[in-house]
């Protein structure tokens, strides 16, 4: 398997980026190629030792920044470390892409270059978050701002596939995020939305309200991705900013510093718990190849972590039974329009 | 000033609403009159000594529950709890209504019955929320699933009025929610609602990602009572899975549990500092009275706070300030459209 990593993407770029690559080299029988500047890249790999048959640098001498139009950047820059990832996947010479960079860019140049699943409307942003009692997925978190009820359908599938093949999950639940319990809450998307999850062929829970989410009982839930990328950044924000709060109080007194450090294990699992590196990245499902999207601050350790995702993903198979999947959709429908 | 409380509304009634009512009579100048049960809410003032002229009880034979339909609750039961209070308000007979119960029929009831100011499109629901470094106000929470660019503009001259007269904070920042800083992201709802945001008489910050909600640093942020609906429950979610995590670890062993103990000031700091049952309940914005929603589990202290909070509506004319700021809005937009 071919591996091709953004090598300028991300805060912490191109030192995490290559540092990353060569922890995973260690635990997987893998090829890296790491596209941008093969200067800065270069000075990074001579600090590691490494197979250096196995790690190639394919230069490239624009960056697309996070401040820019995503598909004009994609259009004009051509000799981005971005776009010539891209189009290794296209090309086939890679199996997989991550990227750190701007997530725009990123979804509309992988469903432009990469190319778009037969059958999926739109590609989804699928984050894996921690929760409760276990992970769950939010789909889509961004990549479309304004939805159709039908891709609601996709996204609870591709969610389903992931969950089967990724985290060995079978049958995992899906909810849709709403506004109340009751089929008929919500603005007209979640209305129709519903109506449609309850006729396909998933294992559909009904309506989530967004106090529950937390809870993890759900494992997909479906949005669009206006909502999604609302509980994504508010789950972050709201976890981070507890945990601020927190370290202020404890540092107040030399009573709550040494109850601080008593209960360092417990914080301390919780931060792994909660440690969006443990993740890897945010897979892009529906286009025709294993896109990943890594964290903007990802460290060396959510690269390797995003590596470690595309590996299994490739084990799996995931975007071919991503096909059968929605083909098995599109028959239902053909199936239903002319029983009707 | 009479208050009028919707004796049957919420998790623990009668009894904390009786309660509340008890407690709020010995700090305010106020008259209440309580909706609901004649036999249920006398045996529960029995248990109070209070000035029993200050306190009436107006019966109602009827209870709307969470689970009806809204507006056909309100159009059915004449003789429910929330009915009858809304009644006295549109009557004149009390100055405010606050209501723990269903807050789909709270806020049909209260637009149908009470009406909307002239001029506003869409009432609100407008809670305060705890944020890091202050409180914040999510306006719509859930009043209306769909919006149209320019209510959001009403939202945020509502929740600038609030602001000023009630928090007392002059010139307080409006953001929009949004999923991106940079003013082209969005869908179509924000991308609009940005452009005339930017031309309102508000001290208009421009995108807020849900990330920063938590932090406070913007006070108030509008967005659509879908949206604002999720965030108010994540948020909500959020804190409480958090604790309840940090709770498993701590009772987890001898060590953990003494850390805890010594903790104990810096967590119920946070509890206090993040407890609703302070912050009163959610006013709903643009009707033509003060009508304050209580939190569904509302004890006595939360039914105290909101009345409170409607006593401080009352004493600054809010609703009168509301109607002019509406129509000073009114008049600017007459102007520019003289212009154009």
């Amino acid at each position: 398997m071919v591996v091709v990593v953004d090598g300028m993407g991300g805060d912490f770029s191109p030192s995490a980026v290559v540092e990353g690559c060569v922890e995973a080299l260690k635990e997987y029988d893998i090829d890296i190629l790491i596209t941008g500047s093969e200067e800065l890249i270069r000075c990074e790999l001579l600090k590691y030792t490494y197979d250096c048959n196995r790690i190639k640098i394919v230069d490239a001498k624009e960056v697309i920044s996070t401040s820019e139009h995503p598909v004009m950047a994609i259009k004009r820059k051509k000799d981005s470390s971005l776009v010539k990832a891209l189009n290794l996947v296209k090309s086939g010479d890679a199996d997989a892409i991550i990227s750190a960079g701007s997530t725009g860019a990123f979804l509309a140049g992988s469903t432009l270059i990469v190319g778009r699943i037969k059958g999926i409307d739109r590609p989804a942003l699928a984050p894996i978050m921690p929760g409760k009692n276990g992970p769950f997925m939010i789909i889509d978190c961004g990549a479309n701002a304004e939805c159709k009820p039908h891709y609601l359908v996709q996204f609870g599938l591709m969610g389903k596939t992931y969950f089967e093949n990724i985290l060995k999950i079978s049958n995992p639940s899906v909810g849709l995020v709403n506004i109340g319990t009751e089929e008929e809450k919500g603005n007209e998307l979640s209305k129709s939305a519903h109506k449609l999850l309850k006729e396909a062929n998933l294992n559909f829970v009904g309506n989530v309200e967004a106090r529950e989410i937390p809870t993890g009982d759900t494992n997909i839930l479906v949005c669009d991705g206006f909502v999604g990328n609302v509980i994504l950044k508010l789950y972050e924000g709201a976890v981070a900013n507890i945990f601020d709060i927190l370290k202020t109080g404890i540092m107040s007194s030399f009573r709550t510093k040494l109850g601080g450090m008593l209960l360092k294990p417990v914080f301390k699992k919780f931060k792994a718990d909660f440690d969006y590196k443990e993740y890897g990245g945010a897979a892009f499902l529906g286009v025709n190849g294993i896109c990943i999207k890594a964290h903007g601050s990802s460290d060396a350790k959510a690269f390797k972590n995003a590596i470690k995702q595309a590996v299994i993903f490739n084990e799996n198979n995931v975007v071919e039974k991503l096909k059968l999947e929605i083909e098995k959709l599109s028959e239902q429908e053909k199936n239903i329009s002319n029983n009707l």
